[in-house]
This record gives C-alpha cells, structure tokens and sequence, in this order.
C-alpha cells in the first residue's frame, strides 16, 4: 500500500477566505444573496451558472410541483422520527427524504434517461412517433412499466402536468421532449387499454431534458423540493401531532391476530 | 388496550382529488406551479400563507446563504455515501443533512431562541442594551458559549453578514432582534476580550425572529437550503470523485501506527 | 489559511494487508469470525476487548431486549421508506434508526449518565437512600422527568426489568448502581404519588454503569440492537405490505376536514 | 375515494401487552433475554424461529465478518456527522449506514441472487460447472461484473473467505452453493485472467443460500453488523476525533486551484 499514488482532490464549487466566500465562481454575499432566489441556486449546483430569467421561472415551477403533496409516506416517515427525536429535526427531514427512490420520485430520473437518450441531440431532425412506438414497444416487451405515466389518483389527467407543459412552453422550452413525451403515454395508452396520463414526475423529466440538465441528477429536483416540504410537517407535527396515535393504532391492528397467542408455554 | 379512544389524525397542509391538489389553502397548478419560487414554498410551509414582495425577498436571502459552502462535512458525508450507494442519491443528500445539529447549524435555532425569548413582543419598548447585558452575564456565568457569534474562518467580520442586515433593513425588516444581535456581539467582545463578529446563522436567527418565524422550525431553513446545495455535490461526485481518494489516505495514515501489530499470536 | 498545522489522523480500531485483518488487535478471521458472536463484537467496538462469558451474557442480553418491539414508530418509518425505495434497505432501517433519540432510547443514556454522576466510583461505600432522594428532588425542582421510569404500557412492572437484572446478579452485575436505580424509582413513585415502574432502558442505564460502559455511548446499544430489528420488519414488509395503506387511511382521515376547500376562486 | 376499500393491517412479528411481550411466538423476558444473542435475534428477524446452534454459529460468523474494516466511508461519512450533530448519535451511525449500497455491501445481495437462481432447489442433482459457466459467459456477453469476486486490496486471497467456508463445513453447511461461488470464481478468472478471488460478501452471499436466506434479504446482514462497528468510531471520534482535520484538508487542496478566482468583478 504504500506505492499508492495519490489522485488530487478538487472542487470547483466554492472557496472561501476570511473576507470572502465564492460560488460557482459568484460573490455569494455581493452576487447571490439578496439577488436570486432558492431555486436559482438549484439551478446553479446542476449546471454551474445562474439560469436566465426563463429558465428561472421553469427551474422553479418544477421544484414548486414537488414541494407538497399532503400526508405522504415521506411525510409519515418525518413525522415518526420526530416524535422519537424532537431534539434533531435534520434527521426528521432526512428519514422523510430516504424513500424518494424507484417508486415515487426515481420516475422523474427515468422518464428523463429514456427521452434523453432516444433525443440524444434535440436540435436534430427525428421521428416522434416512431421513437414514442419504440420506447412503448421496448417496455412491452421487456415487461417494465413505463416511467412518467399513470397515477393512482389524479386521472384522467394530473393536473399539475398541463400546468407544467404551459409554463415551459411560455418561456421557450416546449421542444422534443415534451412532444415525445405526450407521443408515448398517447401510445401506451392505446396499447395497454387503459388511462395512462403523464404524471407529475412524467412532465419534470421532460422538462428537465428541455432545460439540458443531466439525467443522472434529476431525482435530485424532487429531493430539494420535498426537503423544503417536510420542514412544513414537522412544525404542524410540533403543533398538532398525529404520529403517535398512527403508531398505536397500527400495532393494535396488526398484532390483533397474534395477541394472547404463544410459541410455547414458558 | 382495547379501551383506547381514538384521538382524530388531522392535518391543515394539504388535499387532493383527482383532478385537484391544494396546498395550505392555494391551488396548486393553479395559483403556485409557475408564480412563486421554492424559496417562497419554503416561508408558506412555515408560515402558512405566501410571502409579501418584501418577505419573499429577505426569506430568500436566508436560504441562499447557507445553500453552499464549499466541501463541508456535510459535503463529504454526502460523498462518501454516494460512493457506495450511487443508485440511491436521496440517501447521500439526507446522510449530508443529518450533521445539521448543534454545531454547525442548529445555532440558527439558538439564536433565534434567545432573541425571541428576550423580545416577546417587538413592538413593545425594551432597554435593547440592559438585554444584551444580561444575556452576556447568563452565559458567561453557565459557561455556554452564545450561539450565533464567533467563526472560525470569517474575521473580523463574517462577509455575509452585513449583506443579510442590509437586505434586511432595505426590505423593511430592521427591527429590535437585529440590533439586539448587534449589541450581543458587541459586549461579548468586550467581555471575553476577543474578536467574536456575528457568523452568518447569528445573523439568520436574529431575522428569523423579525419575520416572527418561530424559533423551534429555524434550523429548517439551514436543512432546505442545504438539500439544494449538496445536490451539487453529488453531480461533481459523479464527474471528478474525490471519497474513494479521501477514504484511501485516511484509513493508510490513520492505521499506520498499528499495522502490523496483534494483540497475540494466532 | 496556509499556516494551518495539520493534526495527524489517528484510529486504533482496524488494520487491514493484503493477507490480513485486524479489529482491536484482534486477528479477524483467526481469532474473531466463527469464534464470538454479534454482540460480543459490540462489547468489543465499546470496551476494546472481547467479553468474559458472564460480561458476554449481560451485554447480549441488553442488546435482544431492544432489538424488536413489533410496529413502534421507528419500524413504520421503516416501512413507509422500503415502500418508496425498495433498492435500497440500507436506507430504510436508517430511517428507523433516525429516531431512536430522547424520547424513545436516548434515556438509556440520561439514566447511565445520572446513575454515573452520582456514584463515579463503584467500590467506594455511598449511601445509596441519600443520593436517590436527591437525584428525585432535583428533577422535580426543576420539573425535568427522571429518565428511566415510567412506562405507557408496560405497568405495574416492565416485564423486561425484573428479567434483566436477574441476568445481570446471575453473571455478577448486580452492584450499586441497580440498587440506586431501584431506590430512585420507589421514592420517584412516593413523591408523584403514581405508579413510576422502572422500564427496560432504565434497566439497561443502570446495567450498562455495572459493566462500566461510558455513558455517552449507551443509546448505541440501542441503535445497534434496532438496527437487527428492522431488517425483519422490510422482510415482512416485501411479503404483505402494510405502509401504503396506512399512508392511504392516514391521508383520506387528516385531509377530510379541509377537501375541497380553497383559500379563494382561481 | 370514499369508497376505497380498507386493507387489513397485519404483522406476525410481536405483540405486547402491560405484563408479557411477545416476538415471533417467543416470550421475550423468559426465552430470549439472558438465553439467545444479538445474531441469533438477527436470524428469528429473518427466518422467524430461533437458530439451531450450527445456524447460530454459521450466521454469526457471517455478521462478525463485517462488522469493522477501519475508517471505511461509512465510518467517516458517520464521523462527519458526529462531528455536527454530536447529541444524535442515531443520526451519525444511520449515515454510515446510507451508503451500503450497490458498490459496498449489495454485492452480497447479488451474489444470492445468482447462486439461488442457479439452484433453485439444494437438493437437486445440477452439473455445476456448467452453471458456472454460463454465469460467467452471461455476465462476460452483457458486460456487468459479477458480484462477490475480486477485491482491491485482499489478493490473491481475501483472508476472510477461507476462514468463513471452513466455519460453513463445520457446521454442516457446505453445499452445493459455496461449491458453485468457488468455480465461478476459478472460471472468470480463467475468463478475464486475472486475479479475481471470492470476496467476503460474495463468500457471505453463497452461505446464506446455504442457510435457505432469502437473497431479497441478504444486504441486511451487512447493514445489522456495520451498525455494531459504527458505534466503536463514534466512541473514538469523541476521544479522539478526525472529522474535522480531514474537513480542512479537503476543504484546501480540493478548492486551491481556484481559490481567489472569481467570475466577474463584483
């Protein structure tokens, strides 16, 4: 071990000195603060400049979809650490953040994978719906579902998503993505036979390919918007708890069946 | 067990049918998918109702400070939990959020404490100098150190500071717990005959308490602004690693002096 | 920021060569694996060195009362998070984890603590009447709940406590800071003048100071012991699910008495 | 959704009421505290009954395998969040946890799956270097690495291995599985020529399918043992801590490149 060579460490996200701090190669005091907005410095960690005043506006339509949507399963999860560790909100807010994964937010990271991939250049000519019939046809086969359509509740359509699609296309953003994304639930729907709306997550991966951000940090766009959203249970939790109470219902119902009953006599 | 009176679940944030979503009250496609920021998602889960221009722009101001500070532990943790678990990248945001605590930003909560406990009510006439006198001598005499002033890196002068307090005042929100804050600052240097400038979550938690947020959810907006920030961290990360570099050199250097000692022949 | 003197890094946990491991001076697969069992592993990470077989006992039998205590809290927490990111379980028992804190576990800790101030050498004589009068009388001066007694449930006795300071006399445990517990608990329950039966982390606070556990590390056998816990509560969560339909119910119940309403027309 | 019908809630795990706790049929107090240890709690979580002491050998072996391996990136990921967070310890060893993912850890999930897809039934006559064939030539024609061989440090063998298949054997234990994992190995290295040892998670995984594991499972044994290990660094970095010099360290060179740089005159 000791012929390892080390590999330099480097960051270019920000340096400080006593009377200085930089961001992105900005002046957070004189440039940042007081300036933009939360969701501007989103915009800024993903693609290292400050959006314009459009891509500002999309940016943050997108993370404000995803702030709030009432008593969760994250929401549950923040609500039952804070009633065992009051002392560490932080922690309440990263237990109601650890189940954003393949099931409820990962969607978004996959819708923006296939659309990005099938428009690997969307200045480029291509065919639409002949991508869309591929991408249903791939999953078909392969028995996957299609990330980004169909909900359990908001059907016909979720209507966050023609908002969305609005928003974007006012401020310039309603290219190929969009269109093959519409192309797709159309064609899943007519193969599948049923209600399969583009969803929330559906429309951000689509609208995260327009803006050009990399696939790979999508999910990322729902984790700092349900950040700021699980702050909000955690103060009505203070106020008005109800986790407890979920706590000894549940384990009153579900050991019922067992209750009294023993293995062996001890 | 069986008595148990069921106590009623209730929460005020949130509903949905299918074709609506509302959000303490405002539609969510509707009238905040679009026209507001996450910043100003952020104050209305605290505060329950969207901010003022005013508001909206020192809130922002808040967040956008503690969004990034270049490689923190936060920041490393975040990495490193992303080395393992890449597939997982809300668990390596909420890894980096759970050092949120004490130290490094639960002085947002401190502050914000001891300000708002010593000024009830801000409109009432206080002797501003007689209260920060006393919450000097409290300190000193219990050995706590007096959360919100002091930096290891940032002196004389904290260079976010200022720039907080003055976006404040131009906003409208230059009241008693900024100056309060100030005087703290001021008599504590005195009294402990060294540089101790307010740092950044000082200057926080005292506008904190001119927004009348209340202090128990201020180390929420230290958690939302750092989910965006570390974000960021993680797309690097994936470009240019540094944990595996990190773990390498500190596991050989931190074991050096034992490798190859046993506790007894085998 | 260049003058900075670096302070080495130091751990004397582990070692590892291409051909060797080691833990605490102990050779790994020589003298550890096949040799102890999981929870002498956690006496070893805390004391340094392996366990005689009657401390072996009693540590083990701190950690398995902990480890399950069917659908608490933490195991929702759990659960809520599998539901949504079923790739990675390591995520969902650290959200479990997250809220072992002050009011569930943490007073394991409280109670190590207190028991350890009051008798910081276990071989001096000290009256043991004297020092459970004070420590009641202090928390009821100050209105702070002794940690350690009470339970929800569990009354007039915690079934867990008799059991575990009986494994604990029975390996040669049973020294003075039980006989305190036990003293405070009686004379806590005369002075609230209501049932104060000790319950199982005050049991395992007052254990852990027989076996000269360092306070500041006793909620750790908690966390270690729940963590063995939750991974039984994913796996019966894979087969028959429980955490969507208690998101459902908890939802449709919280959100009943605003649906529909709006804060205005849109 | 008025009319959605409830789904009962269920859990065989355990019940409790004021005198008596029951888990998985076994009355905690009396059959479980002071008799069985941690890894035996660990094995009734999954398989749902006590461990015969072959098991109970075989699985603790397992588990004490990755308990410690020095200041990895979960223990500094944990050590960075002790660092900020020191009054939530629960909080620094979850973050450890975190990233026992795919990289780390899931491995030993991967290799079960394989090997348990491979035989399904133990018991039945299978030509097993033709198993192990085609498991290398499917991994080798779709390009993904197969999990529980190679490791960076441990050649040409990982010292662990032997010891863990030995344990296995003696107990009975030595099946068709280890038998399997052992020329999968010997082909790819064939295949790849090179060096590619079976590592400890993949000598893990092929023993828990000797165990009859279910493979969905199989990363919970190296998430329950890690939560031991993490408790020993946290207990060191209160001693003796690091977070913070490697915090510096990092911090300086990973930003020195750009340190002063700014994007435009402010």
């Amino acid at each position: 071990m000791k012929q390892r060579r080390q590999i330099p460490l480097r960051s270019d996200i920000a340096w400080s000195t006593p009377d200085r701090i930089s961001v992105f190669g900005y002046d957070l005091p004189q440039q940042l603060i007081g300036k933009v907005n939360l969701g501007d410095m989103g915009f800024l960690e993903i693609v290292g400049r400050l959006p314009t005043k459009a891509e500002s506006n999309v940016f943050n339509a997108l993370l404000v979809t995803l702030v709030e949507h009432g008593v969760t399963p994250s929401a549950i999860a923040t609500r039952m650490t804070y009633a065992g560790a009051p002392e560490a909100m932080q922690a309440a807010v990263a237990a109601g953040l650890l189940g954003l994964g393949t099931v409820f937010v990962g969607t978004i990271e996959g819708t923006a994978q296939i659309l990005s991939e099938a428009i690997p250049n969307p200045n480029a000519k291509v065919a639409l719906p002949t991508l869309a019939d591929k991408i249903v046809a791939d999953h078909r086969q392969s028995r996957r579902s299609i990330p980004g359509i169909g909900h359990p509740i908001h059907k016909p359509v979720d209507p966050r998503v023609p908002r969305l699609f609005s928003v974007a296309r006012a401020n310039g953003f309603g290219g190929p993505y969009i269109k093959l994304m519409q192309l797709v639930a159309k064609k899943a729907e007519a193969a599948y036979e049923r209600n399969l709306p583009i969803n929330a997550t559906g429309a951000i991966g689509a609208i995260c390919c327009e803006l050009g951000l990399p696939w790979q940090v999508c999910r990322g766009i729902g984790v700092m918007a349900r950040a700021v959203g699980l702050v909000g249970h955690i103060l009505e939790e203070s106020r008005r708890p109800m986790a407890l109470e979920i706590w000894h219902r549940t384990d009153a119902e579900a050991s019922a069946h067992i209750r009294g009953q023993s293995r062996r006599r001890t």
